[in-house]
């Protein structure tokens, strides 16, 4: 397997904080491993899931220039070769999606409770909207992510007939969120919750990475949703890691 | 709401079953409601789940070709204008592996058990591979069954290069099924699940109706993975009903 070490800056696992004096038996808990740069949206989707959820984590650095993610020993937990790859205990995961699950099954009261819903309908509305974002928000985002945001720092070509496409068809998305988001104040109710977070890697880089932060500004209440979903201290902390790495 | 009445043909409701003279108080499960044509990949993944679990359901028809799916009504319950749309007494929902899931945790008892698994690592395999069926299997299969079944019969001018461009897309992902499915004998284990039960749908098309059936049968392990999936009686009952309506 990987036989890289954390990087100690990126070390989240919080160890020392959890040393108390406790007269119970002290299991200190082994942070899980999120192998990927916090750069890649799908990484960055369960960075913030972790830190919501207050789970300590180590992240492993898998270059993604260099190709890391090819790698035979990189492909035994993710075979399709890419970010991120996640470890516990117990289990080797990939997919954002399927690690974010995992996570808030697992630690149903750890940190924020209500993340994937506390009963059986607050669920299924989250994984409506989780799959919403995933089938119907993410395609056209990430489209114009990497053109937009990635494409120019990686001196790539643009392509401007594809940028157009994916522009129009996520204007369309988002008319429908605005007019979803008039009749409540989160994606799946009046609780912030694993749909709402889902779409912040992807928003983050148009809003704050491109000229195209309209899409979301422009819609009042998109734009109200997007304030106040991209300023819960878990996604400021992802924003920081990102900076810093 | 929409006052559709359910089409008796397409009624799997089996209450007349149910009338067993049992002591026990007899309630009478209402149908659950799914809203779209069996043709639709995205319908008759629902379908497919709910045969499984063995859930009576009533079929009521939305005709795409006449644009019903548009009409503000419907609209209520998928904000998208897109099949399916699901309803039972407490919930209404859209995203048929959302549905798909909700079914599941609604029915641990009924049916097939272990669907979505038994335990969390179960659910963590499961979800896993569902969401590589969603994001990595599904986007160049359901171009290429859009292209190479549908457009043909609506008399579309078909894209070649799309078409190129999404068989070799699929071929690498089917590579990597193939490795997989040689280490195990379903997507998550010993069990069929909802993971593999979620390619029946595109699968189906591009086997049964285009000439690309050899990418699935040609790879070892998936072409013995697409037999013995594709040969469920509840899989079966959904390609009859295709043929019906
Ligand atoms: N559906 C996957 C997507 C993973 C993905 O697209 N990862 C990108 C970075 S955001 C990646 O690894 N790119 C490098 C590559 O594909 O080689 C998930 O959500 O985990
Ligand atoms: N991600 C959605 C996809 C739904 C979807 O694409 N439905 C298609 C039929 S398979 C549809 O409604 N097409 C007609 C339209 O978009 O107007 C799901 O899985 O439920």
């Amino acid at each position: 397997m990987l036989k890289k070490k954390p990087d100690r800056k990126q070390d989240r696992s919080r160890n020392s904080k959890t040393k108390k004096t406790k007269k119970t038996i002290l299991i200190m808990a082994t942070p899980v491993k999120v192998y990927g740069p916090p750069l890649s949206t799908a990484v960055s989707r369960v960075l913030a899931c972790l830190l919501e959820k207050d789970v300590q984590f180590q992240l492993l650095s898998i270059n993604l220039s260099k190709g890391e993610q090819k790698k035979p020993d990189f492909r035994k937990i993710q075979p399709f070769g890419q970010v991120p790859a996640f470890q516990d205990d117990v289990i080797s995961l990939f997919e954002s999606r399927a690690i974010c699950r995992y996570i808030c099954e697992k630690h149903p009261e750890k940190g924020n409770k209500g993340l994937y819903g506390t009963n059986p309908l607050a669920k299924a509305s989250i994984d409506q909207w989780l799959e919403a974002e995933g089938q119907t928000f993410n395609p056209p985002s990430s489209v114009l992510v990497f053109q937009l945001a990635f494409a120019p720092r990686m001196k790539l070509k643009q392509d401007e007939t594809l940028i157009k496409k994916n522009e129009e068809k996520l204007a369309k998305v988002l008319d429908v969120y605005d007019k979803w988001l008039g009749e409540r104040r989160f994606l799946a109710g009046d609780e912030f919750s694993l749909a709402d977070l889902s779409h912040l890697p992807n928003t983050h880089y148009l809003v704050n990475a491109t000229d195209r932060g309209e899409l979301f500004t422009s819609r009042k209440n998109v734009g109200r949703w997007w304030d106040e979903i991209s300023s819960r201290d878990s996604w400021k902390e992802v924003v920081n890691m990102q900076k810093s790495g």
